[in-house]
């Protein structure tokens, strides 16, 4: 059986991680598997500890689209992967991959998710997750607080200098190839409640 | 058993009847009914002609809302209603009314209709059918000049003075009240098909 992909894009601070997650445990851990495209960032160990201060980690080039074009056809062909990890600190891939086997159903999200007309073809399902630019700056502001002890003023100023306009140029343009937009993020449950509906409705169909 | 109320909003022109068509097609004309909230306009006959070429029929204001609300509330008691029909040229309401029967299902269409929070409460599902300004203008022509022979420099005034404004105002910011957002109007295939699956699943739980 070929599995289903359900991609799920948005803004950084959209709340895509938490529709993604309840998507992925509406269907059971069993038949489902999230993919995160934040391993598929580029290594960048050549560039100087300065250069890596200032690396646009909102830019499609940033990502290794290709190898990410080919993990998901792997799935798709039924076919295990090896899944990059990336080490954030160090700005390179981890020696350790993680191995993804394909479940029925694959829950893939990334801000850039839509970029690529190739992902695009090959996901079954377009999620675009939104919610205001001011609420999602909330979001990023306390979690990089919290879970990346930054201070406010280096948060502020990236946001103002790459994520903000990225958005604007490549996150919010493909808003047009999604399927449907969930406003109000992750707290949407009749949505979400649908989406999980509607993928059980293929399983059981296929199955039968 | 409480008929499944769907709300289907969006500007002029975005395709939302298209959406509500397929859904009530989708769902097979036995379980479902299609109420447009058109049929409320106020009768306007006490203003004089000159007055009511001027009417602002994208404000909530020339809705009878009140009547609208009783009449989904009935609805969803599992009442009759008797649906009032609007003469546009005569801006009044016709002697006759349509007897409208509570439906399993029933698709509510309306530019405005998650504006009153009445009728938000009331809807199970709310979609908003979104598509691009300068593609709605083009379907607004298109049927203004061929349904209702209306000279070009009349319609464009008219979408200039009313119908832009009250979009932006009014139908543009009921969009975070929505569900699920649509892009591409009604070409939009998997999302229409999601919510057919969905409300089939909820009529097949009900009746086991």
């Amino acid at each position: 059986m070929k599995p289903f992909l359900i991609g799920i894009a948005g803004g950084s601070g959209s709340g895509k991680s938490t529709v993604a997650q309840r998507i992925a445990t509406g269907l059971g851990a069993a038949c489902a598997v999230t993919l995160d495209m934040d391993g598929y960032y580029r290594n960048l160990t050549h560039l100087s500890p300065e250069e890596r201060r200032h690396v646009n980690w909102d830019h499609p080039n940033a990502f290794d689209l290709d190898l990410f074009v080919s993990h998901l056809s792997e799935l798709t062909a039924g076919r295990r992967i090896e899944r990059p990890v990336y080490n954030f600190a160090a700005h390179a891939r981890r020696d350790a991959t993680v191995s993804v086997a394909p479940t029925d159903v694959i829950v893939v999200e990334g801000i850039l998710l839509f970029v690529d007309p190739r992902v695009r073809d090959l996901l079954d399902l377009k999620v675009f997750v939104d919610a205001d630019s001011d609420i999602r700056l909330v979001r990023r502001i306390r979690r990089d607080m919290q879970q990346r002890g930054r201070p406010i003023d280096e948060i502020l100023e990236q946001y103002l200098s790459t994520v903000r306009p990225m958005h604007l140029e490549f996150v919010e343009p493909t808003k047009r190839y999604a399927d449907m937009i969930l406003p109000r993020g992750g707290h949407n449950a009749v949505a979400i409640e649908m989406i999980v509906a509607k993928v059980r409705d293929r399983l059981t169909e296929q199955a039968s």
